[in-house]
């Protein structure tokens, strides 16, 4: 026993340091005492250093005996010891918890101590390891004492604190001011972007994981806590539960964890350590060996909408742009009022006009990002959302527009209410609005080919992979294709575009293209499995309307996890799998990656390898989690 | 030739008159003329009975002939004959068209004069023929000079004409002043159905074939054109193309081709003759003599939401309800401020204290179908649409309700604001309000239940069959079959309840519920495949918002037709044979049926016999054409 006097004491010690993964023996004790006062925090413990002063021979032993457990063990050890009367018991050891940090040093050290091989490495290390990594975190020591005032859903990682403001011009205003924000909302359109980028973190009333809040604060990086249902948000006040907050009181929110709280809480950096760089592209070294019947590789992709975004993911590792949304780029201020001209138009003529003002502006989008990936395949998605979102909505967006047309405001209201759809996720988007409205894919196609021919005159690598969205049948492609193809076509006629490579493919999102996926493969040389909408349309519920019910699923245990974060396997995956074998029936060699939310998911990237896909593509925050739960993808299933 | 003089001339004649369908000599002949002259119209030509004057003998030759040829083909004879100088000539013959109530007639004849069997009997007539029968048309003669204002979607067959009226409240008054009014709005919704129910007809600019209007107006058996994109609505006023129009004035719509006409059109009622009771009777006899596997006869159901929709559809012989909609019970005036206090609730009690005062009113409703269905199976589908639809909008009506629930209508504002959804059609509905809610199917079970026990004391004889909606996963239907079954449970355990059978089933419409159908079937009795919402979850549009692009589809011949009338077999039938194999391999004997719109579509109809559909079920006023539609499948799929 600890506590038979002062030559008597009890212990917890690691092999090495459980916080920053140091090659350092740490620990404490407390003399003449036993585990439960350590535990208890009643009397401080002191640091194993201090034990060789106190007994140099049980001191040296210790060591002795953790070099020796940690060697057989191979891994680093977490043990409890008791000395009684001078004599050195093990209680207890086993593999120790560590920080994402000391994850990742431990197993790069031991590698290169040849403890463990790379693979044994690989596997020891957890997404959620790779994730503390990258984002801020709720200082540990001030959590304790906080009040949670409620939780969401943890919708985007990483803490942020900071004053309320409940509109995206205020959160702009306030930030000019050189303040800090948290944007408080029911839920976020397109149009708040420009107070979402500026604010520290987003707490949304209504929403899902996959809510359009959720799916920007994880392409930003923001911290964001969706979905929180308890938040009542009133005229300049918000409610949660008993307490009432109005514009400029702190709040902190975890995005990790979903948590809420009230006040300032501080927060601490996470580091980047050159340890991590080591560890991933090992990561990469495992995937690209990797062979799956004729098909050799598992790439890791972005999904990046901008040149800044690319360029992040580019620098996280990402081998190029799975899914690259072209409508952000018509919601840029200068774009939107001859968008919306093209909306109102009555004739084809009307609509190009306003199309060819557009066209110079999108060019320049594409040319960044070709620029950042420097080579790698970027996926285009022509345009996609409905249309009535980019009506104007106010009296003087309504006059703007009906002033540059030339006609009276009350003239282009009914064309403009026309456009109202009662379930826009199911409306008149994607390749359909291509379908009724030829020119505005057309204008696209016009503003790549351009982009991908003026980077191949300055000697930059570009591979462009143009993408159709919301296809629900072979011959909707085959006719997009067509006239997709025909204009790709004209500029590769150029001498100077004699080296790009331009394929043409589609998003399988729609559950009826999953189900025709040998049909459709004739017309795409690549498929790429959105799986938002895919989920979204294959359980009959709609991001941003679930967060009423699904919470309440997964509490009952109904359903064992979110399906917008994680692959459904048994449904989803279904007609996954059914696509990726039909599709590659037809073409052997068939492109297949995921662009959806759940494509930087460890268990969905497991999936994906497991029925054969091309590559992952995932938010750039994201990408160092999917290069490493991608190799582990590998060795699990590699292995004999 | 029969222009060489008075003994010479030329006709058209039919075996028997393809108006009627009596068996009389029919035709038009004209002296000293060719076939041109008959068919230019510049002469009138005589009736072929006058032929006997003119010329006995080549009269008689003629009759003689006409018998020997139908006699030959064994069906009516268009017949063009030509008298050259007193020798008669044949210059053709062939099956002669005719319209629905001869076909039915001389198919009914034919039998009885044993020329023809009972089943190709049946097979002559088609679905286009007995639906002629039922709906008033516009007089064939009026037409040609009638102004085509626009073209719509033929969304519920039948021609109307009356005044034009722009709200459903109008309808109301305008009827009782003993007006006869056109509904002219953008779109329906639930509560626009007092309005709908009086008016003569339904013309919308907006939806689909299966958009509010539609379903209830066919439902209805009102005359519906639905997304007529040409008419747009205005303050009291529809431009439509160069037309303005405003309220009283009049209009004629053809639900059967989409047409809308200018002005008002003569209508001409359609007859049922009793040749139609005799044929459709056949049709059931073979129905009923089918077998497949261990399946035997094919049924047909209908889609009936009131005791009056289930008197006229068993009048047209439905033999059972496939469909029974509880959601406009809770439209009702008397129910819907207590649903809506339901709505509001902060906690059980009160949603339950809400309920309580609607089950009286629901169990009365459900005794009516019983009463009406006399013992055929009701299957009765638990709410199903989401919340926000029963939300009041009105100033009026949110004072009223928050005076019901004693609070202020600013606090109750924020309650109601939570229920808004982005896409009502994916978002908190059907089972899903169950799960959150789960006294509103529970208090709908129990006036299910007491329906039945009274009217087992009764002495009338009923089956119910419990549907839920919108189910995803198996154990979503594992936990409210439980709950429901534990409330039948109750009731059946009473002495006067002993003979009431009572089945559980659910609603395949999702995808995820088709992939899954064989852990589904472990908890259903039935399947019944609602059509209507599978097809847009799989092709990933919406009712309300295809009529912007889908069109254009069809035009384009991108899809061949509109998958919302006829099953497309290749996506949605895929699913759908998927569950109904998978569903059958867990329960050999499950009953399956189909409920939503195209289960009155012969094509489909037809498919779903060859998937093993035990019934099909569709509006009442389409149950004689089903009758028959599933009587020519029995035969075509049938054949050696």
């Amino acid at each position: 026993f600890g506590n038979w006097g002062d030559d008597s004491g009890t212990g917890v010690c690691f092999s090495r340091d459980p916080s920053t993964g140091a090659n350092e023996f740490y620990g404490e004790f407390l003399m003449n005492a036993q585990g439960e006062d350590v535990v208890a925090g009643i009397r401080t413990p002191e640091k194993i250093s201090a034990l060789a002063k106190k007994n140099k021979a049980v001191y040296e032993q210790l060591v002795k005996i953790k070099n020796h457990l940690e060697k057989s063990f191979r891994d680093m050890q977490d043990m409890e010891f008791t000395v009684q009367q001078g004599v050195l018991y093990i209680l207890q050891t086993r593999n120790g918890k560590r920080t994402g940090q000391a994850a990742v040093k431990i197993a790069v050290d031991m590698v290169n101590e040849k403890l463990i091989s790379k693979e044994e490495a690989i596997m020891r290390v957890t997404a959620e390891h790779i994730d503390q990594l990258l984002h801020p975190m709720i200082d540990p020591k001030a959590i304790k004492n906080a009040k949670v005032l409620t939780k969401g859903l943890n919708a985007s990682p990483g803490a942020a604190c900071g004053q309320i403001v409940f509109t995206a011009q205020d959160a702009e205003k306030w930030v000019k001011e050189g303040k800090k924000v948290v944007l408080v909302r029911k839920d976020t359109s397109p149009e708040d972007i420009g107070g979402m980028v500026v604010a520290e973190g987003i707490l949304t009333s209504t929403g899902g994981m996959t809510s359009h809040a959720a799916v920007v604060a994880r392409g930003m990086g923001t911290p964001c806590v969706s979905g929180a249902t308890e938040v009542l948000v009133g005229n300049k006040v918000v409610t949660i539960k008993d307490t009432k907050l109005k514009e400029g009181d702190w709040i902190t929110i975890d995005g990790t964890t979903g948590n809420v709280y009230h006040g300032a809480l501080p927060l601490v950096d996470a580091k980047i350590t050159k340890e991590m760089d080591i560890f991933l592209n090992w990561c990469d070294e495992v995937r690209d060996a990797s062979v799956r019947n004729n098909l050799k590789g598992f790439d890791v992709r972005t999904n990046a909408d901008t040149p800044e975004d690319a360029k992040r993911a580019f620098e996280f590792g990402a081998r190029g742009i799975g899914l690259c949304r072209t409508e952000h780029m018509f919601f840029d201020k200068e774009k939107l009022i001859h968008f919306r001209a093209m909306i109102a138009a009555d004739t084809v003529e009307q609509r190009k006009a306003a199309l060819s003002k557009i066209l110079p502006l999108q060019k320049k989008d594409f040319i960044g990002i070709f620029k950042a990936m420097n080579g790698y395949p970027v996926t285009i998605r022509l345009l996609d959302p409905p249309l009535h979102e980019f009506v104007p909505k106010t009296k003087a967006e309504i006059e703007e527009l009906a002033k540059l047309i030339g006609i009276k405001p009350k003239d282009l209201q009914p064309k403009l209410d026309r456009l109202h759809e009662f379930n826009p996720m199911l409306g008149h988007r994607g390749c359909r609005l291509a379908i009724t409205y030829p020119e505005i894919y057309e204008t696209q196609v016009e503003a790549i080919m351009q982009a991908a021919v003026e980077c191949a005159k300055k000697k930059i690598p570009v591979k462009p992979e143009i993408m159709i969205p919301i296809v629900c049948d072979p011959k909707e492609l085959a006719v997009l294709r067509a006239s997709t193809q025909a204009i790709v076509d004209k500029y590769l006629a150029k001498a100077e575009a004699k080296d790009i490579k331009v394929t043409i493919g589609t998003m399988i999102e729609v559950p009826r293209a999953a189900i025709l996926a040998d049909k459709i493969a004739e017309h795409a040389d690549f498929f790429s499995f959105g799986t938002n909408d895919l989920t979204q349309m294959t359980y009959a519920f709609s991001r941003d309307d679930a967060g009423a019910f699904l919470p309440e699923y997964i509490k009952q245990e109904i359903l064992p996890f979110n399906p917008t974060e994680s692959i459904d396997e048994e449904g989803v995956g279904f007609l996954m799998k059914h696509a990726a074998e039909n599709g590659r029936k037809t073409k052997k060699d068939l492109k297949l990656g995921i662009c959806g939310e759940q494509g930087g998911d460890p268990a969905t990237i497991d999936f994906c390898f497991r029925i054969g896909l091309t590559y992952v593509s995932c938010s750039p925050f994201r990408v160092p989690v999917a290069r490493l739960a991608g190799a582990q993808a590998v060795l699990r299933n590699s292995k004999k």
